[in-house]
């Protein structure tokens, strides 16, 4: 470790980091913070202070911190063959057997993997492929794509405008065309809280189905939703959510692409969020879980349905055009083969359900009757504590974020949480590793920052 | 290594390359090849076959390959801590040192870089901040974009959008606006031949002029370009070409993004195209040569001006809203910290510089006179030599590509070479740490391949 050095002024002095206020950054007023290591769910600063991740990374260290199998795959890789492209049909052994791997995981109407680095490129190989395909079919004004409103699918233009973020739009001129946003599955925000969650499935359906109708069926190419609404505030399905949606999709003939980036591989305590909630989408978008980060590497897995599309395609029109240097990079490819075995020999599918569950149980024991605790909701291994200023009305502040006090709070008793942008939510997407000791942790120490927030 | 196992039939069954034939490959027709070794400018596949890499993977694998010194920075890396996000302040120890190397060796009115993971997000991210910037000063008008037919900036929709080659727009319904193109700088391909150098870069520049004026310049936010044309054919500039594009420019206050993916970190034997060609750029795209491929990482590197801009944006809006979850990642910081250091203490950049000058000598000396070469050209370590038809006329083929069938030839006899897209050039980009022998032998090797091609 480097000790007595000026690291601190040149992180200030050259790094753009993301999601940060970099004048506050470059001026020494917001944080700088080296981390140096990792165990299990704990990271280590360089200062030495040691902390329990319970966000897992941005939801993506899935086998936890320090797993030596996949830093050791890691390692043999670089040192046989760090990178060969994969263009025009190469590959190497750890990219093919991953591929594979991906398809045997995969729901049984998946058929290929195109290979990415992150969930926001794969999200852009998803528009160009759909896109192509509509060409390929003869429909060429069939193109829009439609998401949702809190909806999180990437940070480039498209990616992003796909997104349905305010924070990921602003002074970004975002979204572009052709891109629409629709109702957010949010029952806790529904309009009216009379309403069942069966109710409110069957309306943001209904919301769907009239924006469909306005546009034009034919105009439509495609729905996009991750199973559970991540960054927009850890929001699983209303009950019956997918089904209705499900049903307007094939009434009008709209492709269904399943975001699982941070479902996908074990998250919600099954391989994908698709089976966990009975979607069928025609392609899933996966990236973190599936090297649980350890390398860049994502992918887009195609339905058969599709992939008949792509191969009449390439039949009329010769090779594909798209192609990333990196796509399907042995390091990422490595990583992936190790990771997948790691989930399946350590079990995490099953600890994120039943370690999930105890998190999410705990939290309520802890704090689910303070009067400013109005939601705490989650699946798998996704937990969201939303806070409100009155739990009658539901209603938030209009000045202040009582989530990144608590989340401060939190942190310096040496919880990693997350203050979710968008609502006044606590999320915590910890390892696939947790274990209950560990969530009791998070959620007494939960407790006490949002007490401590409040003054009781 | 796996042996007897069904590798190949997985391949075909789920894998879909970049650039690869899919309905072909699926159906066994197309080549499936397994790379599993590389050491200098070599690479070894599966059955055993060695190859001079003669094209450095995609123009990337710039130290060459089996460098130790990177796989172990890697290796230790992905044992000490494998990933942690950047944001918000975060890094480490790798991803600052790393930044601060990169702001050392680019050219000094440069400021800080942002961390993505391929050339094509690091276009987006540019797009992004170049928006950002002119809402930021007032001007929200001016967010159109010109780059050049035949320039490559990437696969996604927008970046494929700046990229103005066919193959990568057809059927994918690119280019989105606002990008417009304007005249390629082929000197070889100048409308009238008795044009000089500079004559031709008039031209050029004129042409830049004429769209700016047509369009509006309040409309018109920046102008993008690979210093030396890549993908659309690997061709240096004529001379005064820069220095009149920045001319316009300046004019009309219009943005220079300068990208830098294939000459950043030595490919032309200089650090960065832009000095080598007196260019000024606003932001600089970074990737391949950045860490040699070893692990995906790119960049954006801004200048003070645009951090001015940058600085007063988030006093005004806070916190950026633009991320990649892998931005910065720990794997690419360790291999590009080894990378750079190796590149300096190699000595590439010279290298580079007299042994590519040698490779298009011995090219010149080799096939200079064959009746089909019409150009022999390239900078630093790039070359092509372009195949026509009839040299007087520069005249080519209507239904075949030459190059194709003298790039499969050369293959055969141990070098790999690329036939480029949109032109039957056949290009090289080797492994900046080539040699002079190993250059003789591409030179000695492409003019036997293209002498086959066309009997004699």
């Amino acid at each position: 470790m480097l000790k007595n050095d000026p690291l601190e002024q040149w992180d200030r002095d050259t790094f753009l980091h993301p999601s940060t206020h970099w004048a506050d950054f470059a001026r020494g007023k917001a944080v700088h913070r080296i981390i140096s290591s990792g165990e299990g769910s704990h990271i280590v600063d360089r200062e030495g202070k040691r902390l329990l991740d319970a966000f897992a990374g941005l939801y993506c260290v899935n086998v936890g911190y320090g797993r030596t199998e996949i830093a050791d795959a890691i390692a043999a890789q670089a040192k046989e063959l760090a990178y060969y492209h994969s263009y025009v049909g190469h590959g190497t052994e750890a990219s093919v057997t991953l591929a594979k791997m991906i398809l045997d995981r995969a729901p049984d109407h998946m058929s290929r993997v195109y290979f990415g680095l992150g969930g926001s490129d794969a999200n852009e190989t998803n528009i160009k492929l759909i896109w192509y395909m509509n060409n390929i079919l003869g429909r060429p004004e069939k193109k829009k794509i439609i998401s949702r409103w809190r909806g999180y699918h990437g940070s480039g233009l498209m990616s992003g405008s796909l997104t349905g973020l305010a924070a990921f739009h602003n002074a970004f001129d975002l979204p572009l065309v052709p891109i629409l946003h629709t109702e957010a599955p949010y029952y806790y925000r529904r309009p009216d809280v009379s309403m069942s969650e069966e109710a409110f499935s069957a309306y943001c359906a209904s919301e769907l189905e009239k924006m469909i109708l306005k546009e034009g069926p034919e105009t439509i190419a495609a729905f996009w939703g991750e199973p559970v609404l991540g960054t927009g505030g850890i929001v699983p399905p209303p009950k019956g959510y997918w089904a209705a949606i499900q049903e307007v999709l094939n009434k009008y003939d709209i492709l269904l692409v399943a975001d699982e980036v941070v479902t996908g591989f074990g998250r919600l305590g099954s391989m994908f969020g698709s089976e966990h909630y009975g979607m069928k989408p025609d392609i899933i978008t996966i990236a973190k879980g599936l090297t649980s980060a350890y390398a860049p590497l994502s992918g887009s897995i195609v339905s058969k349905k599709v992939w008949a599309a792509l191969e009449q395609g390439t039949d009329e029109m010769g090779p594909i055009g798209h192609g990333w240097t990196y796509s399907a990079h042995p390091i990422g490819a490595a990583a992936g083969v190790a990771n997948l075995k790691l989930v399946d020999d350590l079990g995490l599918l099953e600890n994120a359900a039943t370690v999930g569950a105890h998190l999410r149980k705990a939290m309520s024991d802890a704090i689910g009757d303070h009067p400013n605790v109005g939601d705490i909701r989650g699946e798998g291994m996704l937990c969201a504590v939303e806070l409100v200023s009155d739990r009658e009305t539901r209603a938030g502040w209009d000045d202040q974020k009582p989530a990144v006090t608590a989340v401060a709070r939190l942190l310096a008793d040496g919880v990693i949480g997350r203050a979710m942008p968008h609502s006044d939510t606590i999320g915590f997407a910890p390892p696939l590793c947790l274990t209950k000791a560990e969530a009791e942790e998070v959620a007494e120490k939960t407790a006490k920052a949002i007490k401590g927030t409040f003054g009781s």
